[in-house]
């Protein structure tokens, strides 16, 4: 992390999704100036289109320990993250503390979570294993293709766009101002808008997701469009309800999940390096719908609501840039699949960076210094 | 069909489907104040999503000869229609003539492509059967799964989209007015409206697809709505072209249309007799794209662009009502799968009615006056 101190009172954020708004509304709670600017506050990106998951053990892998580390911490902090914005904004923020499951269909989907399982006892994080049947006791509604899982309670869900909609109302609440023009790029002192014109301000925040790679130059090549697409599906009158956790699975060795929802679920997702395709196609939908039937049958029976393509920020990495890049100029982008998981531990880091503060410990892995290609 | 005359200057069309946009050009320019009463004109019900298939020698089958020749007798009429809407409108109607092949995917879909071709040929219209190998030479997309076809050169299609854009500026350019609030029922000599107003005419057209039903005691449970689903898909960079031809299909039982468009296809539909049920289903969009993927494997790079559902006005016998059911009330509806493509015969038989002219011979069937349950 950097050791400047980049304080001032006018602070210019640059992108109105998850991370965004919760950097706007902690540094506008703070006593910040904070000018948020988005055509679209809330719906223009990722955010919007996630599924929602806090699961940073059930996204583990080996090698990848400083992204659990840094979304542990930071589901650590959810529960006080939701109470305080529900306070401050008096919406329900959607957390969900229901748990996850993880399920496998074939051997091979059982073998990668044995090895998921493993790897975790080794980081003295057991979860419980559990047999299909285990599994349906549990969630009735997974079907007789699903033939093992992990029982993971602690990895939880938020419903996204009642967060978003939280945030929103916390963000006018505190008074954050709303900029609704598309910025072109960001400098020192200054965010330059599509319009050719001009907002100036003490401190930027760059927080506008897989489009920010493009917005200054110390970010260029760092951050990339992860194109994934995701279908909202709805209980109809007589289907199976949804289930109650979070499903996590692998189908013949395609990841999917199913997050629910008051009303039914969002299932995710494809993941392609397509930079901004934002086309929905016949195969991925395909896949995804027929991946989701093999772990709840019942599903046929849902209505598809609506099939949208996300782009996640990607980074070289895996783990977000959170930091200072120029003077005057922060970032906080980068979040890949995990920008809700990480948006408590990213504004709080952000809010820190801005009063000159010792960020939190876990976010110094996120320090763009890391990346060689940051010119400081 | 009704030996009343019934005319008169001011004519209301309820409906702005293809049938009422129809009937009030055909109207309109013949004299007739005509005024179009529909809150969503073009878009609002079946027509908009459609497939546009004119396609009455494949829908034929052993039993249903007066729809056949319906069908055809309107067909018939389909280039000379089409030129009219061109002149008249400016626009390109998007009548095609490439021709429609109707395949099979397993041998039982075959043995359904050979009673069709029987009854066909004992009609008199014999069609040409191929083998899955000369069906990819006429279009290469088609899949190693079809195994044997028909081809069917007259049967057309047309955009439908294109269509009632064409029909809406003719309707402007001929005078037709628009209501565009909501009908709640009509009676001899007004139509009530949903804001408790009332416009007065002297006749009524009742071509309010699936609705119409609920518009006149007369048509009262003789049309009922019969619910699809039916995808839009758009031909991606880099991926095959659409078929040149319709091609309608068998898989496993179930049918399918795949109908070309400029840009990609239209991909239809399932039916159900769900009532207004306006969800689109996961089971529904997933059995549509698998058949659609068996037919033509090439469609998995295609862009999803959209899914929806429409609602047939399906009536006791499968031909249409087109007639008098009141003093100065006519209908003009219950066209099922094949609005569109009788939309010139219905259209000629509604102006006939309105000047007091014999309608077409083939229309007589189409009498609602066959219903016992319409009350003369």
């Amino acid at each position: 992390m950097s050791s400047d101190v980049v304080v001032g009172s006018r602070v210019a954020v640059v992108g109105g999704g998850v991370v965004g708004l919760s950097a706007a509304w902690l540094a506008a709670s703070s006593g910040f100036a904070v000018t948020l600017v988005d055509p679209c506050p809330a719906r223009g990106g990722a955010s919007w289109v996630a599924g929602g998951m806090l699961a940073p053990v059930t996204e583990a892998w080996p090698g990848e320990e400083a992204v659990l580390a840094l979304g542990s911490d930071s589901l650590a902090r959810w529960p006080d993250f939701a109470a305080r914005l529900r306070a401050d904004s008096g919406a329900d923020p959607g957390l969900d503390e229901a748990g996850t499951l993880v399920v496998a269909v074939d051997g091979a989907d059982a073998e990668v979570l044995r090895v998921l399982a493993d790897h975790l006892a080794g980081l003295g994080r057991a979860v419980r294993s559990l047999t299909g049947r285990e599994l349906r006791r549990l969630e009735p509604g997974l079907g007789p293709s699903v033939r093992c899982g992990l029982d993971v309670p602690g990895d939880l869900a938020v419903d996204n766009r009642a967060l978003l909609t939280a945030l929103l109302a916390a963000c006018e609440r505190r008074g954050v101002r709303f900029d609704r023009r598309r910025v072109a790029s960001v400098d020192t002192g200054r965010v330059h808008l599509d319009d050719g014109s001009t907002v100036d301000t003490d401190v930027v925040v760059v927080c506008a997701g897989a489009w920010s790679g493009s917005l200054h130059p110390a970010l260029a090549g760092l951050i990339r469009p992860v194109k994934g697409e995701i279908l909202r599906l709805r209980a109809r009158r007589g289907a199976l309800p949804p289930p109650s956790r979070t499903v996590r699975a692998l189908v013949e060795g395609r990841p999917a999940y199913l997050v629910p929802r008051r009303d039914g679920l969002v299932l995710g997702a494809t993941q392609y390096e397509a930079g901004f395709d934002a086309d929905v196609t016949v195969g991925g939908v395909r896949d995804l719908l027929r991946d989701a039937e093999r772990v709840m049958p019942g599903l046929a029976e849902y209505a598809l609501d609506e099939a949208v393509t996300g782009f996640r920020a990607g980074s070289p990495d895996n783990l977000p840039l959170i930091g200072e890049v120029a003077p005057g100029v922060l970032v906080a982008a980068g979040h890949h699949r995990n920008g809700l998981l990480l948006a408590p531990v990213t504004a709080e880091a952000v809010l820190a960076m801005l009063r000159g503060d010792v960020p939190p410990e876990s976010a110094r892995v996120a320090d763009p210094a890391r990346l060689a290609a940051v010119s400081r």
